[in-house]
């Protein structure tokens, strides 16, 4: 008995995209689906409450961030991360991987694992594949992932190429580990492709990892500067060398248009923080593209955000009582443009998933696209 | 035909504390109450449903900052407070005059009205008894407050006999005004007792102010750093003066001590911005008295905030949780501690309301004073 299983339900015709539910140890969640980002066992402003009322189905949280606080023996002890923070439903946690590259000071990676300090207090760290398991282990996610390293973009072939390989080592170590632990019914242990932009390398670290038979695979190291084709281009080589009985996982993709490609592409699961930072800065998405809240032309705008939609914020709030809470600095300001965000990307979502149940998910891209103010032959980097 | 009509409904024959219905052009409050700060269109962090959801039956909003703020036009222009914020219960304006002594810089006080600089960028700005009622008409709140001068403790009582006769030649002008113009049938202007720590003075205010007939009375001016046994003093003098059939308001009270000894000496209705300032720094109102979130020693303790409250934060996140929310500067920490101290002051409340009923208010006060660590004898000022 696997921890996960995806069953699938259809194929667009019209655009290959699958509709499927994956069943995991909190319930079964619709994909494709976006995951909002809790990092520190919180999404930022919201409650869990209000989460299950958007419609999010599954959340992501941090493994780096929550190993140095509060410390993932202390939220084992209060019973794991779903306990502590309140929320029944799944939890996917990254590896702490990205945020070692990302946020961390005078890392030193070596093939046992990675030296680096804290991005807090700049103390002391090691993590390896074996530690990352162990912490996730620890928050008790239904969906963990391998440790991994999250080469930049541009980088040489070479040390792409041996990145990779680590990589592969290090997934390995890590998915005995997780077994050797009898953690493997219990928790979903996924892959990370990996490979820069080298189709080469893509096809490599796919073959690689499938032929360890993970039960979900993910798609890292995208999205960190490169033009959005060459994205495109790394998912439509590399998601077809990934078996169809498996879920997918785009990480750290979340921008409305980047969300329908993928699908388009055969993915399955996204998560971004990019929802819910934007919001807490004022700037919104909606119907008809991006609205800054905070612009004087809003001050005396007594219409709501969005017109077209039904969340809580949409339907109580003036945009004027809005820019007032910005430019008050209230909290309630960005409580409900984050409500507003997410909702907005649960929705598409979920309109996503209905198109590929009509076969007319093109239509629907291109229908929102020209709503949202996209061009669709040219997507701007948004 | 009043804005406002107060009901007595009884009183404790332990106490003398009155049990009421207050009627407003917004519902009926239940009295004696507590009336959470929204002093921007917002009660920091909460929405209007979880003000309603906790037991709020009226909010206090501030004249002077809405005035800064988004402007008292624009909000008249949003169809007034209520609906500007998406409250629909009752709302209490302040007229200004405490911010304006409080926050303002280079005062100069006039016959005519106050000239001062704002706060916010040091504009030069002039607010009179009659621009104060105007203020208090575009937002349309149920209960308005005459214009008026809070003297400091100590001052000099030749001061502050010259400052009470003319707030009260002030709130004549206001109530003249507020008449002219009409507002008196849908608005219910209230006149604020003030006079420091002097009993004549704050007689002669009463006198002066009752004979104004207002629908009902504030008592401005105490808790401003003088020790409570002399506030409590004020009280006993100036209460018995106010005419029993007018509501009674203390101003800016909101501890919870000072609630009961309020209550105790015949007021209705209170405000204060404690519960909500001290949460979002950690410090919360418990059953056992003030407790700290953020004590190193609630790092691993996984047990409610206050075992004996039923609030949404107690019934779902343990000390530890919030420790963790707070010390990662998560919004949802300062969140789930002003719904808490809310609801805490205004279950409080609810709790002080059925003991008037049922008589035993004293034998309320005593078990609660011991409970919150309070010495019945020697209250601690807090």
């Amino acid at each position: 008995m696997m921890a996960i299983r995806y069953e699938h339900i259809k194929t667009c015709k019209q655009t290959g995209a699958r509709l499927g539910k994956l069943h995991t140890p909190h319930g079964v969640i619709d994909t494709p689906i976006f995951m909002p980002v809790g990092t520190l066992a919180t999404v930022k402003s919201m409650t869990p409450e209000e989460l299950a009322d958007i419609g999010s189905q599954i959340i992501l949280s941090n493994t780096y961030h929550l190993w140095l606080r509060p410390g993932s023996d202390l939220i084992r002890e209060a019973g794991g991360l779903h306990k502590f923070m309140n929320w029944d439903k799944p939890i996917l946690t990254d590896s702490g991987g990205f945020q070692v590259f990302s946020l961390s000071d005078s890392r030193k990676i070596e093939e046992e694992g990675v030296h680096f300090r804290s991005h807090l207090d700049g103390s002391k760290l090691f993590l390896s594949p074996e530690g990352a398991m162990d912490i996730q282990h620890d928050l008790g996610s239904d969906i963990m992932m391998s440790f991994d390293e999250c080469p930049p973009i541009p980088a040489e072939h070479k040390y792409v190429k041996d990145s990779i390989e680590r990589t592969t080592r290090w997934a390995e170590r890590g998915l005995e580990h997780h077994i050797k632990k009898g953690r493997d019914k219990h928790q979903a242990l996924f892959g990370i492709v990996q490979g820069g932009e080298y189709e080469d390398l893509r096809a490599q670290s796919a073959k690689d990892l499938v032929s360890m038979d993970f039960p979900g695979y993910s798609i890292g190291g995208l999205s960190v500067g490169e033009p959005k084709p060459v994205m495109y281009r790394m998912l439509e080589q590399t998601i077809p060398l990934l078996p169809e009985n498996k879920p997918r996982y785009l990480m750290g993709i979340g921008s409305p248009d980047s969300l329908i490609e993928g699908v388009m592409r055969g993915v399955d699961m996204f998560d971004c923080v990019l929802p819910t930072r934007i919001a807490r800065n004022g700037t919104t998405m909606t119907s008809s593209g991006r609205v800054v809240v905070k612009n004087k032309k809003f001050e005396r705008d007594f219409t709501p955000l969005d017109p077209n939609c039904d969340c809580y914020t949409c339907k109580n709030y003036s945009k004027a009582y809005l820019r007032h809470l910005f430019k008050a600095d209230e909290i309630l300001g960005l409580r409900l443009t984050t409500y507003h965000n997410l909702y907005f990307l649960l929705k598409l979502m979920e309109d996503v998933r209905s198109a590929i149940l009509n076969d007319n998910l093109l239509d629907f891209k291109e229908a929102f696209f020209d709503s949202y103010g996209l061009n669709v032959e040219n997507p701007k980097n948004f």
